[in-house]
């Protein structure tokens, strides 16, 4: 495509290099931009900006915060567990269920042979000096990882690393998704949702 | 939706004003921007600020361009045809086609009370001025309007404005697209193009 100017082809060049954005939308957005006052363009420059340069990550749990004190160490949830993720959309989306109440740890990616990834490139350690903290308390820890090949092999390698330092370790259920009909659920997690089955608790409460 | 920082908070608001990004695309921008080295950022927000402040619009044709001299003035183009179109894109997609090699006129936008805009805030005077100019010669206003209301209001209008001044006014052919099914296409299209049907020059070469 032949853009008709210099400064819009490197304007839609950067803005077409952002996820879900291609070359016809960033032009969109070019022309929108054009189209309002420079204070529009301003304000988001230096929003972007100042998110990049001034983001911090709590120094125990690597979430994603305005300062290096996170909610974890605030004493308003449970310090007892720790859900582990990959990264803070998923923390977010925990939150947003409202069933959660215990504290995080983002390891900051899966292992994955394949793009270099490693155990040494997440946040691993971090999480065994938190475990091993006797201040923390720490109880259970609760693998929240993607069911995908690297979620899988980053679940297994966690487990295995974590399980001599004597704590509960759980993964969050997989299965039929609740509105799901059985029909249209693909072979794998149907299969695995009956191996996996969960007992009625007749005499409970 | 909440978000973990007020930086991310800021920027995803920022981002979402952008046309086709809602708030889950901001934030998957956001993320990805937090996940590339701050020279990525640099240069996005470096980019979209010179595309605003530096951009020029050619004082004659109102195209955008580098200068404020553009292609309107070298005379490698059929300067006796003007195009006359809403905005940029419209030239793009027409240069596009390679069956076009007059002269453009971007008028800036479509008559439409209802947003406000009426015939003085269009680059319609100026137009005027080119076709009055003896030294441009023009001979030919092709209008290549959108089809809705506000586009054959501003069609309209201009053919009446322009008139008096003694040239030949036309404007792109309508009627169902190359390729088009007669069976899908709307009733008012297919009304249109047998109404204004185009007889075969049996006797050309």
């Amino acid at each position: 495509m032949e853009y008709p100017t210099i400064l819009i082809e490197n304007a839609v060049n950067e803005i077409s290099k952002l996820p879900g954005i291609g070359k016809k939308s960033a032009l969109r957005v070019v022309l929108k931009l054009l189209k309002e006052k420079p204070e529009f363009t301003d304000s988001l420059a230096e929003a972007v900006q100042k998110l990049r340069n001034e983001t911090k990550y709590c120094r125990i749990c690597h979430m994603i915060n305005d300062t290096e004190d996170c909610t974890c160490i605030t004493p308003r949830r449970d310090t007892s567990v720790i859900c582990v993720v990959e990264d803070t959309p998923d923390i977010m989306a925990i939150q947003h269920t409202a069933q959660y109440n215990g504290l995080f740890h983002v390891i900051g990616g899966l292992i994955s042979p394949i793009d270099g990834i490693g155990p040494d490139d997440l946040n691993i350690q971090s999480l065994i000096d938190r475990i091993q903290n006797a201040e923390y308390n720490v109880k259970e820890i609760i693998l929240a990882l993607s069911t995908n090949m690297e979620g899988d092999t980053t679940a297994f390698y966690l487990a295995k690393k974590l399980k001599p330092l004597n704590v509960k370790i759980s993964t969050i259920a997989r299965g039929i998704p609740i509105g799901g009909e059985l029909e249209f659920a693909d072979e794998i997690t149907l299969g695995r949702s009956i191996v996996k089955r969960i007992s009625y608790d007749l005499n409970g409460d």
